[in-house]
């Protein structure tokens, strides 16, 4: 056997005191798997209070996490979190201290990943970041390492458990979405401040790392369309179960053209199909890899023993030697993503529309729509109780997406047109 | 860039003619991801005449697969098949020869990989068979270095797409077996011989290596209850959507108590849950890692592009560098697979009596169920037309398997009761 490897850790939060725990509790089958022992030597927390006895109690402990670069480590694993601040410095010292570093951190990555990977490269070191994108589902490494022989055309993600469990339960009980976040929060599902989830945010750090990892890309934050789920109502939810749809937030990314199309928006997703039958706060992604077929990953998207299960198995990488560019490709042959046209994405939509019920109103919206040569498939009118606003809701035909943008955008200056007209694409698969 | 990685391919069927081609076609991008490049020294096929021009003028060709041994080659691929003969000599002569060594051959591994993988790791080679499971799913990777930090209690599988294909044509269809099998020959989803399909034997032999490599035990097909879907009928497919159920072959390897039960057989799985919607030719599995929580995969499971993926998967592992342990723990550290006490082996079951339609003959049944402590959930009995023999179709509570098993040995006895009475486990999850 070789030396052991080294590790320290920063945040001892649950993700982190799962690692220690299941490091030691498996220490004995994880080091005939790696061919050499996993060493805990330090570890960094904001309160000390935090270590268990028994665990820790034989591991330095400093409680600033950029001292873990001066230890005798041979890995940070980062695990505060944050795109800047002490997450980055302690990434970023660690890297040019020659520490291997693995970290959950997608916010991090997504908009520092390139530069970081550069560092780790020139260094000889390993950056993996197996944690940060759907939990323990080995998606990262599958992208990095198994599916590259014939080339990926899109990749499809349920990315974030609050989101899913959110919309599981608004369809489930009925109830708004104000309502349910409450109850999301309640039950520890959503944080005290939800808008990085519920806004989209969160599944576009994790996107634009899928993106990375699908088609040799630099991680790209600014082309993509990012919408989240504060909009989507129970009436939205049961239309497209009428239509034979569920809503999901998605992130996709897709080859269109010579050009990468990167959204994350609710998206109507076929029921039935693998990605509407995923519940609750688990995660899944479907990588299109053409003749070789679609593939279909799901599992917890978040959580103590997922996310741990993530960090350890990159650990056990580093230490079999295993220290691939953190993209897949190495830094220097990433492309900078070619955003794709606008003007060729299309796909069917759904339309919602709050009324007034006054005589043409309908034919109003579909005058406008009708300009600009947009189709309707079907179309549903919900009375309400009088005075209320009704809803209208159409499916398009496939569209050009910027043909019903504009279309939207003339209706939504009507005076009987309440609200922004709510639009959400229905996913051709 | 380090030089290159030299492959020799023993087989050019349409699996080693996609990986030709695909090596080929993505030359550039993957000498990036690798770090060096692929190159093909060495091919053998039975018939030259199969190796099409543009492709493989510039290599060199053997009609013995075996030569491939003494070539420049640093990794010989097999995708010969079959678990004894000229495939087992190739890997055999190639690990011996300080070659690494990639093949899709389950029937080979099964059977040999413990020994195979001790010649590979004393001569400091690589033993890779991502192709030999599910196509193209990474699932070999993912249970060898992901899913490895919290135990793995149960893994499950549809393993074989020509099964599936024909389970899910009886159903779409309400045919026959013979019948549907017929079609699938007709169609190339079936072999001319398909006994190692449909009998249940090639599940058997990948579920030994998931097995193997979920638990860290040798491969080991001698205690595995292995049963193949020629029995099933339109009756049993109809009956179990009745109760919301699907059949599907499954290969199911699970600890229990101290031991582990391997066992491939038609299995009730509840609608909707992942197994229940994997349709035609695809493959799934389904890893219960405990708090981990489950991990399901989904591909297709067979085919040119699918299964080519899986082999350059591996190639560009070892063009990488990553030269783990065929089975993830070095084969010194496999343990024998203690198989679990059947009597502790228990679930819920389905069963299907075709009995003549005579005075007694249900009481006679439901006596001797009594007798055996199966206790019966519900009961469905099907009139035919006169004279012909009477279905009754019942599912049970959870019992102990070799309660069943008794029960059923004294019915089949019985002068009522026409051809051996059909059973089928109703999976929990």
């Amino acid at each position: 056997m070789t030396d052991p490897l080294r590790i320290a850790i920063a945040g001892l939060g649950t993700v982190g005191g799962d690692v220690v725990k299941a490091l030691h509790l498996h220490a004995a089958e994880l080091a005939q798997r790696a061919g050499r022992e996993i060493e805990i030597v330090a570890v960094s927390a904001r309160d000390r209070g935090k270590l268990r006895a028994g665990d820790v109690s034989k591991i330095a402990w400093t409680a600033d996490a950029k001292d873990l670069a001066k230890t005798s480590a041979d890995v940070v694993v980062e695990l505060i979190g944050g795109e800047e601040g002490i997450a980055r410095e302690v990434v970023d010292a660690a890297l040019r201290a020659g520490k291997h570093v693995v970290t959950g951190n997608k916010a991090l990555l997504a908009r520092h990943g390139a530069a970081l990977a550069e560092i780790a490269e020139e260094k000889g070191r390993a950056l993996k970041f197996e944690a940060a994108i759907a939990g323990g589902i080995p998606i990262v490494k599958a992208l990095r390492e198994s599916l590259i022989s014939h080339g990926i055309l899109a990749v499809r993600g349920i990315l974030n458990g609050t989101c899913n469990f959110i919309l599981t339960n608004m369809e489930a009980t009925g109830r708004g979405f104000a309502e349910v976040l409450s109850d999301a929060q309640k039950l520890g599902y959503a944080e005290a401040d939800p808008t990085l989830d519920v806004g989209g945010g969160d599944t576009a750090h994790k996107l634009a790392l899928l993106s990375s990892l699908a088609f040799g890309t630099r991680p790209d934050m600014r082309h993509m369309t990012v919408e989240g789920i504060e909009r989507i109502t129970p009436d939205d939810i049961r239309f497209a179960r009428e239509f034979g749809f569920r809503i999901k937030l998605l992130g996709v990314a897709r080859r269109i053209g010579d050009g990468i199309d990167q959204r994350v928006q609710p998206s109507m997703v076929r029921a039935s199909t693998p990605l509407a039958d995923v519940d609750g706060a688990f995660n899944a992604v479907v990588a299109d890899a053409g003749a070789a077929g679609p593939f279909f990953f799901e599992g917890r998207g978040a959580g103590a023993a997922p996310t741990a299960s993530a960090v350890i198995a990159d650990i056990m990488d580093i230490a079999r030697g295993s220290i691939g560019p953190a993209f897949g490709l190495p830094a220097r042959h990433l492309k900078n993503l070619e955003p794709a046209q606008t003007t060729s994405v299309s796909s069917a939509f759904y339309l919602r529309f709050e009324v007034l019920d006054l005589p043409g109103v309908l034919a109003e919206i579909a005058g406008h729509l009708a300009q600009s040569r947009v189709s309707i498939e079907s179309m549903i009118q919900r009375g309400r109780a009088h005075g209320e606003p009704v809803s209208i809701v159409m499916i398009t035909h496939e569209t050009p997406q910027t043909a019903v943008e504009r279309a939207l955008k003339v209706i939504a200056t009507s005076d009987k047109v309440r609200a922004r007209p709510c639009m959400i694409p229905m996913e051709a698969a």
